[in-house]
Parts: structure tokens; C-alpha cells; sequence
């Protein structure tokens, strides 16, 4: 089994600069430890919508990469994402930061939930989407 | 109020030409029309994670999207995704294929379920993931 | 490894009649087979809220157990439902019938969907919630 | 429109005690304000599933319920649950305590996350399930 202990910030900083699709996005992994994973995406004109808010689908892809990586930190690095819930509260016209934590888990599983924030017109961080996942720890 | 039935496919196709992030993952529109969405996304080396699969974010664009676009097609073009909840079945190694279906609206919200197929080494069709989710009309 | 060509509805049946829950709250299995399972709960003022509409948790019970039941049609009987989710779609003021299927599976794993109706004050068959889930073989 | 500020404990209960199920269910709101609900589901043999765990249906009643009140202490009385999506981490074997803090509100939505406790055979608090839900206020 993994041990989850030998996953400091730098291996999980390598498996994030591993992923293609997140360079593509621009993404930053700003934290990885003790239960809890932040990534960051700063806005960029390339990642929004039709109404030049952020696309719902960037919001998603750091909810899924924030759960992922926060159970990483205590399952270890082979996990796989089982499934994840959204509720998207408002539209986001700046920059994300997915703040993921996990809030129990098995040896098995682990539950993990998720806030993004991004900034309003007067600066003021607000609230923009919550998740809720899990992932488990696969098997080779 | 929007009159769904005035959306055709040419003004669903201008909207999603108008979302620079389905640009960006290379992603296109289908179909449109009659409770249904379907969104193709091309395999890139650019999409995927540190394993080589597509990466989970990218399946989760491919989910809310299609189901905005299904909801469009009931309820009109001024709507927001509330919210979606997404299974991961299976890892996916080619171009992706998300179907979206309305279940059910009412007159402001409509119910939206959605399933994601690639294809594996065989070519055959698989299910790699499904979608469940919301949008609502926003009161202009 | 369970045998789930081996669980045929009467073995169902006395699965769901062994729910003492299922019994307080007076819900009959209608169907067990080939990936559906349908479940039924009678109108009772037992179950209602404080608006006399049917609770949302009778609503997420159905959804649950139905979820549960179809997951068994091609897992066996040692499952364990990992999640739902749930979205309300309007108020019910009558008998409920839960409607799950299974959409997709693998050797361990089901991903189920649901579909909730009751009828309306004219007699109409409505959709008032939908569901997704999954259940997992439980090693024993 | 409600106000929120309106809604002491005393009129949580009265609403809590006004719902049928949850006296069916046995029940018990313990806290109501602040964003923040719990409520109390004491063990009994009829909330028990076919292996004597507490059944699913029961935890996502209590999920679903606690989420409504929590939003409440935040929209007023006059609102209905949108949608809510669960994890099951754990089988319950007694007494369970569902725990719903409002994590984020616009002036017509509330979004909520619920924290499901139970205790284990040696008498330790553990979490069996997780939720995420969102209310919308209901014009009348």
C-alpha cells in the first residue's frame, strides 16, 4: 500500500506538473499537506464563456483537482476520483483558488470537500462554488 | 420570458463559438435540439493527467456543458448551471462524447441527466462516466 | 464473488422485507430484474411534512433503496451504496414510484439512475425528483 | 420577503414538530440559528436495514432535513431544498447525530453542507456520511 507519509509538497508538486491539462489551464497547486490541497487558477481570457464570466467547467476542473490532491494527502498517490457533486453559487470574473479538505476518511476512501472563492469588482473575496467528492485508493 | 424554440442549432453553435474555454480544450457541438446536447472533445496530449488518461477536469467541462446546452434547448439561452454531480466509471484513453438528456423542467428549471463515452483499446464504446444537474432561468 | 444471476426477485423481496425502515415506512418492491428496480411508498400522513407534501426524505429513501435494489440486479447481494445525489423537482402530494436503472458497470462498481413520479391533483403522471448513484462489492 | 432574523428556536421547533415523518422517524431537532442545524436520530429497531445498520434512508432524511433547517436560520421559513448529493463512508450502528452549517448564501440561495456522526462499538464519535444540499427561497 502507499504510504502517504512519503508524499511531501514536491512529489505531489511533480504528479501536478505532470498533468498536461493543467498546464493548459494555467493552474498552480499553492498547497498539499495534512489533509488539505489548494489550487489556484488565475484568470486568463482563454478560460471563460460566452458572457466573459470564468467557465463553469474551469470551476470544475479545480474542484476535481483539489479533492484529488487533498486525499492524496492521506491516501497516498494512487487514488482515483470516484465522483464529485458541484453547486455553483455565483459567476466568476477573476481569478479561482479551489480550497480542498478532507473531512474523513477509511484506509480506503476518503470524503473531501471544496470552496472556491475568487474576488468581486470591490476585491472582496466571495464564495463562487462549493464540492464534495471522494476518492479511493486503487489497487495494482 | 425566452423563447426556447427560437434557439436553433446555428444560435446554440454561436454561443458555444463564443466560450473561448471550449476553444481552448478543442471541444465541439454536435447536436442541439429537442432536450439534447451533445459535445465532442477530441483526444489531445493536452488534456490529459500524470497517467496518461484524460484528465477528470476535462470530462467534468464536457458534462456541465452539455447539460447547459441541453437545458438551453427547453428553457432558452438565459440560463445558469446550478449545479452537477458526476460518477467517474472508467479512465479514459481516447476522444470523448458527451450526451446530455433533459428529464424533466418546469418552467424556470430543468433536470438534466448526462453520459460520457470514449472508446477502448478495441474500439469499442465504453461508459467512462455520468452526470446529473441543473440550470435555471435567470430573471433578466 | 456474489452470483447475482442468483438473486431473483423473491430472494429480493425478502431482502427488502428484512428493511425494517422499509416496513415504517410502508414502501413495497414493485420490480427487481436486469438492472431496474422499482420501488413504491403508499400516501400516508405518516410521511408527510409541514406543508402536507410527501418529506424530502421518504423522496431520498426511495431514491436510495431503489438505487440500492437495481445496483443488486448485476452486483449480487453484497453491495454497499457509496452516494447519491438528489435533485427535487416539485412538491408530491401523492403515492410515489422510484424507478432506478443501471447505466453502467463494472466488475465491482454500478452506477445507477432514478427517476421519481407521482401524480398530480388531476391524475397526471409527474416527475418530482431524479437521482444518481453508486453502489460497490463489499469483500467479505 | 421572510425574514430570517424571525425565526428563533422556538419556531424551528414548531415547524420541526409539525412534520409527520420526522415524528414517524423519531427525530429531534437539537439545535436551530446561526447557520447551523443538528439534528438527532435516537437508535431504534424500525430505522434498521436487512444487516441491522441503520438504513441509508434514514441518513439521508437527516441529511436532507438538517440541510433545510440550517439554510432556514439564514432565508426564514419560506424556502425548499433544491438538491442535495451524499457520501456514505461508514454503516451506522446506533444513534446518529446530522450536523448542517451554511457555508455560503446569495439573498435567494443557501448552500449547506451536513456532517453525519454516529458512535462505534468501543463509544467513539465517528463520521458515517457527509452532504452537500442548497435551498432557494420560494415566492409565494
Amino acid at each position: 500500500m502507499t504510504d502517504a507519509s512519503a508524499t511531501p509538497f514536491e512529489t505531489a508538486l511533480e504528479v501536478f506538473n505532470g498533468q498536461a491539462f493543467s498546464a493548459l489551464i494555467g493552474a498552480q497547486l499553492r498547497r498539499f499537506g495534512d489533509g488539505v490541497a489548494v489550487i489556484e487558477v488565475p484568470h486568463r481570457v482563454e478560460l471563460l464563456q460566452q458572457h466573459n464570466f470564468l467557465h463553469g467547467g474551469v470551476i470544475a476542473y479545480a474542484i476535481d483537482n483539489a479533492i484529488t490532491f487533498a486525499a492524496g494527502t492521506v491516501l497516498g498517490t494512487s487514488i482515483l476520483t470516484a465522483g464529485i457533486s458541484i453547486v455553483y453559487l455565483r459567476p466568476a470574473g477573476a481569478s479561482i483558488t479551489a480550497t480542498a479538505t478532507v473531512v474523513g476518511s477509511t484506509r480506503r476512501q476518503a470524503v473531501v470537500r471544496c470552496e472556491v472563492h475568487s474576488t468581486d469588482a470591490s476585491g472582496t473575496s466571495v464564495l463562487i462554488a462549493t464540492g464534495q467528492g471522494t476518492a479511493t485508493v486503487v489497487d495494482r
